[in-house]
């Protein structure tokens, strides 16, 4: 990468392609301000900007160690850039912003007509971005995300919660183009990136960030390494993970321990008993929700100490649930408020967030003795120490922009992205202050640059318990690629999803489809969903068990695989689900696929994801022979093909000569 | 309104408010450049723009007789603006744009925060526009207009057309706010007035525009009728209007004329019937279309020229149906085709429009020979010498912003709005050729700045055939109250609603409501709706047919009346149907009525715009004795009273010594 002086401008210029260029008739760069509108419901933000100014900066100046920036040569320059090469393939532009009262900043980087762009965060509806905009702003990730669907017109009408293609609970400002480069924006402001344009994309941030990176690299894989370097890499999976599945059960303990008794005489293989309501329950009109008072609730679980004992010399993990909030009902809620360790409202009192007829108080992790307390009284204390393996750190998302002061002094607005990263480093460093890395798991959904350092493990939010094209099964492996690409290296799903609402029911097709793909997976793991009484549950029927006790198997059969995958996410930064150009850079039939995915290098997996279908179209990419799992036949790569999709048998190939060939055809073995 | 310079700026002043404050600090003027999207659907619009500057004018220079605006001292001025009084009650503000790339505007007229803004055109859901902003852009309506109906869902998701608040077929940039003074833009580009700030409106517009006007009055009826002076006055209505009702029946001849006997000898006062089909129909899945071919179609009325004959002996007009277009397959597109009449595309074609199932060509009005062509052929020719006495001159709204060339050379975007009054005129002016205006008249749904020169009479366009609160019979109240303001004195709207979709069906109950309404507009006509086969008729039952018998009595019977406000607005510009505060000026509460007018300055109409309902809650002036109709119990005004809500006795109430009292009393005679 290099900086160039051209007529009238300068360009940053990598081999022979134009990464930026900026000339007085088309700059890069514009400043401006904006006064933005933010409503908050629940987790879903209605987010409105009245824009004031946007300057273009069409005269700079360049030194020798810096250029500035303005509006005209004769006015004072409103930004003072510096490009560091901290090596030729690591790019870091700094910006000084002279005018205290500029908080818009938009950035213009080169694009060409065939370029494709991934990333951005967790993306669900969209692995290439190209021709769309993408807001980034952690939220509820919506309820049906289209606009045409009755499901997302009901959720906008009684919730505010549709959604659309674009909401995440996991958003970041980076992406990877298709030309071997990634850029990051170093900011947590809301960010808006625009890749509708065929020459350039347009980053829009709501402040002048501190800086903007690019990375380079000759092959997608090693740029995915080198982002996965800066953004911080997982510890290896816990041993015990590949024991099986991770039941989630909430039934109180009677009925959750009868029930995961029950599945394991019926010879699924288990790993953990997942158990939400471990704190307690209360009741809404979504469905049952949990009690959010982190302790063991001893009414719900009377036995809970003994039974977590017992279950570990079974070789089976008990997991929780958390969140960073303190329900106002709750006991902890009056400790922690007595000590400070709230966020606060204009009145000092503390600033509580509506759930969904619940409010909580707002844990301000800013606040360094917030981060102890929470870290020892309840992960150490109440957690570990009753023997907890793992758990759901839910939420993130929801830190509102109005009326809430942190003790850090920092905008609610500008810390509400980096809450989730914040959330998480809360999680890690108390198992790490334990010695406990890599043995105890937590996983999350809500994300932002950093949580690749501090989460050890991906969840991909509240699906619909249906196959729907913006909220179903699939939107899962769009979630596992695009996240992928950013250093994420573990992801998995609420196996048969998650939210059942207006009618929308789980069906024993949609959980076995589900279970077909997890199973290659990193992890897999099931959940009731928000009304487990109306949804079919894996334990309905013996066919369904019978099912689920297979494709358990066939994922512990391949954990000397996962193993080697584990190890190298931890060595490399490679994801465990790849987009298959990872592998295949000199096939573009691949740069668009996002329902298909390469486990580890060596395995295709095209998941199902539609109803009633008797077989299903996958794309093989080229100059490799494909071996096809369940009939052992060998296909030329570089075609799509059409094979049988019956429940049980998911399209799933290898490469012919794979060294894991024997491991992979074990796989028809397993009844 | 005087200019004054103040520290580091300049202000306009009337009295003491200020209308307009420029400093350096907070700017009134802004200047950008922006690249709009603009996709078009069968006349909605989805209108994007990719702002690319926004310039605050931050540096002014005060001249004799000018202002210079730019963005630093030492920049060249970027706008001069030129103020000139042309009375002390009229002021404009010329713009000359010294940078051909710029191409967005905008404005910020000082607001207070009790103030209340009317206006921009004929707006349906929302007469007081404050809180709010709005599009200008005329377009289909929507149907449904509210995101959160199964109705807007349901037209949004099958055919783009669900619409919102701020959707109309005649928006126009100019707008009365409650300080007494108005404001209009001189521009058909796009534009969006923004309301929604305590201490500014902020006028956006999509080119720099020509000039904006003030206009400043003692009382609000006087700023009315200056508005109606600057933007054109309406001829009185025709005589033969007062006859009584028009019918609109569509189905052929023998059909529509035996419905007609039908009705007039059911006791129904008749003035007209009017057949859309007179020029054939199609059949489309959105019902029965119209066949776009403007002549008399002898198929479906084979003895047209006669029955009008006898009609008209009958003191009974003929009314007939036009658009600005013409369908593909009719034998006047040859015609016209041949001599190069019609808007062009890339290829040098016929620039089509597909209008659901059909396409046409757009005839284009700004080459004279296409008006000369239309004016002769279709209107003296094939209407007036047929011996029509009016017409629903449809549409206007859909001029394509992509790939349509004009013979004046001008870009269609900045065309679109201007269409609606270049329609209105070519209707006008083959009227006035033959001497014929006041006699002949033809209504319009699109409108823009201008219409009011051109259109003698509004109608309010197509409602839900219901009564929902942004698509039913309510809305139409607004659309009168709101286009009477800007000099539309004549409105009035389809009986019973239009649009029938989704299961939605026009019932008795709507239709009498809407009946009950219309008597005290000045033009009540009837239509079928978009599926008159599956909803209800006024010729459904014998109750129906005898109330509405004798509400076009009622109706009638207020001739003299209704005479004396047409002459009050052929000489003043007040509008029939006026916004209660126009007359009491004093009564705040007033202000945010739009649900209610008078009708002229003497009689009070509240007409019932839900569905089963007993009793009606109507708020009656302060300062004034009103008579309640139905039993001339006196009521003192300055408060809001119940009143019983029987179909047929609409809330009606006249100020005490109304010297109409006698007139008006006599309403409870006629049977």
């Amino acid at each position: 990468m290099k900086l160039k002086q051209i007529d009238n401008g300068f360009q940053l210029i990598q081999d022979a392609q134009i990464l930026l260029s900026h000339t007085r008739e088309n700059p890069a760069f514009f400043v401006g301000i904006g006064r933005e509108n933010i409503v908050a419901y629940r987790g879903n933000f209605d987010i409105q900007d009245h824009l004031i100014e946007r300057i273009p900066l069409t005269h700079y100046q360049l030194s020798d160690d810096h250029i500035t920036l303005s509006y005209r040569q004769d006015t004072p320059p409103l930004l003072t850039l510096m490009f560091s090469l901290s090596n030729d393939h690591h790019l870091t532009l700094s910006i000084k912003n002279n005018k205290s009262e500029l908080n818009r900043f938009w950035i213009r980087i080169n694009a060409i007509e065939v370029e494709k762009v991934w990333g951005c965060g967790e993306q669900m509806s969209y692995f290439n971005l190209r021709g769309k905009h993408f807001p980034l702003w952690t939220s509820e990730p919506g309820v049906g995300r289209d606009k045409t669907t009755e499901m997302t017109f009901l959720s906008d009408k009684y919730n505010k919660a549709g959604g659309d293609y674009y909401n995440s609970n996991y958003p970041q400002p980076t992406f990877v183009s298709s030309r071997h480069y990634a850029c990051h924006v170093n900011s947590s402001a809301y960010a808006d990136f625009d890749f509708r344009n065929a020459t350039y994309h347009e980053l829009q941030i709501w402040e002048i960030p501190e800086s903007i990176e690019f990375f380079i690299a000759p092959t997608f894989l090693s740029l995915i390494e080198r982002l996965s370097l800066r953004f911080g890499r997982q510890p290896k999976l816990p041993e015990w993970i590949y024991n099986g599945i991770i039941l989630g059960l909430k039934g109180g303990e009677e009925n959750s321990f009868s029930r995961l008794e029950h599945t394991v005489n019926s010879g699924v293989p288990v790993a953990g008993l997942w158990c939400e309501d471990w704190a307690g329950i209360r009741e809404t009109s979504f469905g049952k929700r949990l009690f959010w008072d982190w302790k063991w609730s001893k009414k719900r679980y009377p036995n809970l100490d003994q039974k977590i004992k017992l279950l570990k010399e079974n070789n089976i993990r008990f997991l929780a649930y958390i969140s960073p909030y303190l329900c106002e009902d709750g006991e902890l809620f009056t400790i922690a408020k007595a000590k400070s360790l709230f966020a606060l409202n204009s009145k000092k009192d503390v600033a509580l967030i509506d759930f969904g007829e619940f409010n909580c108080g707002v844990l301000d992790f800013t606040n360094q003795a917030t981060k102890e307390w929470f870290k020892k009284e309840i992960i150490h204390k109440n957690m570990l120490d009753l023997g907890i393996s793992g758990w759901m750190a839910d939420f993130g998302e929801y830190l509102p922009t109005e009326d809430l002061f942190l003790a850090n002094g920092m905008s609610s607005t500008i810390m509400h992205n980096a809450w989730p990263p914040l959330w998480a480093s809360v999680n890690a460093e108390a198992i790490a202050e334990r010695g406990l890395t890599g043995e105890i798991m937590f996983f999350m959904r809500s994300g932002f640059t950093g949580t690749q350092k501090y989460c050890p493990m991906l969840w991909a939010g509240d699906q619909c318990v249906d196959f729907s094209r913006h909220d179903g099964l699939n939107t899962v492996i769009c979630g596992a690629l695009s996240s992928g690409l950013l250093g994420n290296a573990y992801h998995h799903s609420d196996i048969g999803g998650y939210t059942s609402l207006f009618g929308n029911r789980r069906t024993k097709e949609v959980f076995e489809r589900w279970v077909d793909m997890a199973a290659f997976t990193p992890m897999m793991r099931t959940h009731e969903c928000n009304r487990p009484d109306e949804n079919f549950q894996f334990d309905h029927d013996a066919t369904t068990i019978t099912h689920l006790a297979r494709m358990v198997k066939i994922y512990k059969h391949l954990t000397p695989y996962l193993k080697y995958l584990s190890n190298e996410a931890h060595t490399k930064g490679y994801p465990i689900q790849r987009a298959l150009f990872l592998h295949f850079e000199n096939d573009f039939n691949t740069y668009d696929i996002q329902d298909q995915y390469l486990y580890g290098s060596e395995l295709l997996v095209a998941p199902v994801h539609q109803q009633a279908v008797q077989e299903w179209k996958v794309y093989l990419p080229a100059d490799e022979t494909w071996i096809y799992i369940w009939d052992k036949k060998e296909i030329q790569g570089g075609q799509a093909i059409i094979v049988p999709a019956p429940i049980g048998k998911p399209p799933l190939f290898y490469r012919k000569n794979s060294q894991w060939a024997e491991l992979f055809d074990g796989i028809t073995n397993i009844q």
